[in-house]
């Protein structure tokens, strides 16, 4: 069955009226939530999202979204996997800072680099956005884009979290991988609008996320077409072509999609454009913030941190009604495998 | 049943060699080709066409390609579409430089819109390609995305050619939109890589296509995220964002797409990039460019053409063995409604 004969045919319609049929939908979601939904607790953040759902999917409602309408959109660092201490795409240019330092020997007197280089963290990003951004550029480049998506593959496959131990592929959000799925079963196409590299979560958002990479929309360099001894390649070049965050995520969405979302899920004030964006179309909308209150599992940050700061947003999102939930709160973990609290 | 489903369950397997599968497959692909192609001539190029559609999606064929994989990027101006005596964005934004002039009195002395006021459409465009983006981004930016997809969609449902008196999309490939639908039928995504504006074609592209908006990659003006009167909206800015023509092509693919296709079609040296790109992946691969033969139905034109010229792309589909469609040959009709020949 496609998504659209699911949706749209008269058979499902049958002859009751369009509120027995939403009121009826509304319910039988509901009950299978816990059931596809299992690391949400029963919370009101839950029920919002599951309403959602029913009401955009009921045939006959008058809140029916078409299944080509049901774009979704997921930030990812803080939404869908953990970004303490750093974002996880840093720590992966500190390391390919280092792997190529050899044919870089101007790096050993040079910021932010040098700082990198001695195993000093805290003074390679002194430099603020600006430090990081070079450090990236300069990590990024100076491959093939076949190449570069080797090398990431490598590296999510054996490098490890600072403080935890795991593969970073282990610290995405059990709920929200579980979110994901829900929505992709209910016709909505799930897509990941990050700040991050698009071809740095291309080669394992498939695997760990379900998202395949034309549904991945990031931050990106520049590319050029050269043929090498007779072989078409895309040179990665240290040159930024686009920012996705902030006001650029609508925009990246728009260039991308061509269709504004009905359901949006962020973190960070990054993600509040998205969110705005999503609010303002016409019908039903649900925007979501993802609140790191769980110090014990996870981490708990909202308004004064320099990664994933939450303070604008969250005004917003109390003052529009949005849904913010609680990970300490409406969870029952936080990553795959944990025990449930 | 899924895509997925079709192509990678066991069950279809049964217990037969893949060859025999193979030749079984391609048996059935080619007897049904006919219906689907209709109005294709029994020709060489109708028969490559089929015959690498038959040997991508035989299940447990050594050139089987997963579902995921299938994608197939097409050109639109002289490939969807005719493209004489001028690309049709190009005629749009002559009509948006007259609708726009009342606003724009210094327009009056200044080239190349004076011209275009004036009528003169030759010395209008004497100023080369500079001169077309100079009036392409005059009147394709000022308004919000919405808004632009407004006019568009007017603008087409009424504009009319200037010598077949036709609807623009009216002049459409009848053989082409057969082929986009049967690619689909056997699982491939269908993507246009135009070097025309990407708002420009989504607003027609899916209904006279079956091209949704998020499979149309297009050269691009940038947006700026803005509430106004709190309202979000993304304004179209006088600036170019991305050209998405010749090595623009590869990397506008691998920047949305994040797969490099297994069938490109193209009719000119624009395309000759993504055929290249196309060609050097690994498996089978299924290059083609459609050559303009047809004077008495169409236009004649290829190596010395101001408007879609194949001078190079030609030499080297030769030289590579590519299918090359001959219009006039391999085709019973051009657009939709004309008779057979």
């Amino acid at each position: 069955m496609t998504r659209r004969d699911r949706a749209g045919s008269p058979r499902n319609r049958w002859r009751l009226g369009a509120h027995v049929v939403a009121a009826w939908a509304a319910t039988v979601v509901a009950a299978a939530a816990a059931d596809v939904l299992p690391s949400w607790k029963d919370s009101g953040s839950r029920a919002a999202i599951v309403g959602f759902v029913a009401k955009t999917t009921a045939v006959g409602s008058p809140t029916f979204v078409a299944p080509a309408e049901r774009i979704a959109v997921f930030d990812n660092d803080g939404t869908l996997w953990a970004e303490q201490p750093l974002y996880v795409q840093a720590l992966f240019a500190f390391d390919r800072v280092k792997a190529l330092a050899p044919s870089h020997p101007e790096w050993k007197e040079r910021e932010p680099f040098r700082s990198v280089l001695a195993g000093d963290t805290k003074a390679a990003l002194a430099g603020g956005e600006h430090a990081l951004l070079e450090l990236v550029i300069a990590s990024h480049a100076g491959t093939t884009t076949d190449e570069f998506a080797s090398i990431v593959s490598d590296w999510i496959a054996s490098a490890r979290h600072p403080t935890t131990g795991r593969l970073y592929t282990e610290m995405v959000y059990q709920p929200m991988v579980e979110l994901l799925a829900y929505l992709r079963a209910n016709g909505f196409a799930t897509y990941i609008v990050s700040g991050g590299g698009v071809e740095f979560m291309r080669p394992w958002a498939e695997r760990v996320y379900g998202v395949p990479p034309e549904q991945v929309i990031g931050s990106s360099i520049r590319t050029r077409f050269e043929v090498r001894a007779g072989q078409p390649v895309l040179a990665r070049l240290p040159e930024v072509e686009f920012i996705d965050d902030g006001p650029g995520k609508p925009a990246g969405i728009q260039a991308r999609v061509g269709r504004r979302p009905v359901a949006a899920f962020g973190n960070s004030d990054g993600d509040l454009q998205m969110l705005q964006w999503t609010a303002g179309g016409a019908g039903p909308r649900l925007c979501v913030y993802v609140r790191h209150t769980d110090a014990e599992r996870e981490w708990a940050y909202d308004r004064t941190s320099a990664v994933g700061r939450l303070d604008k947003g969250l005004d917003e999102a109390r003052a529009k009604g949005w849904t913010i939930v609680d990970m300490k709160q409406d969870w029952q973990r936080e990553f795959p495998g944990d025990p449930t609290h």
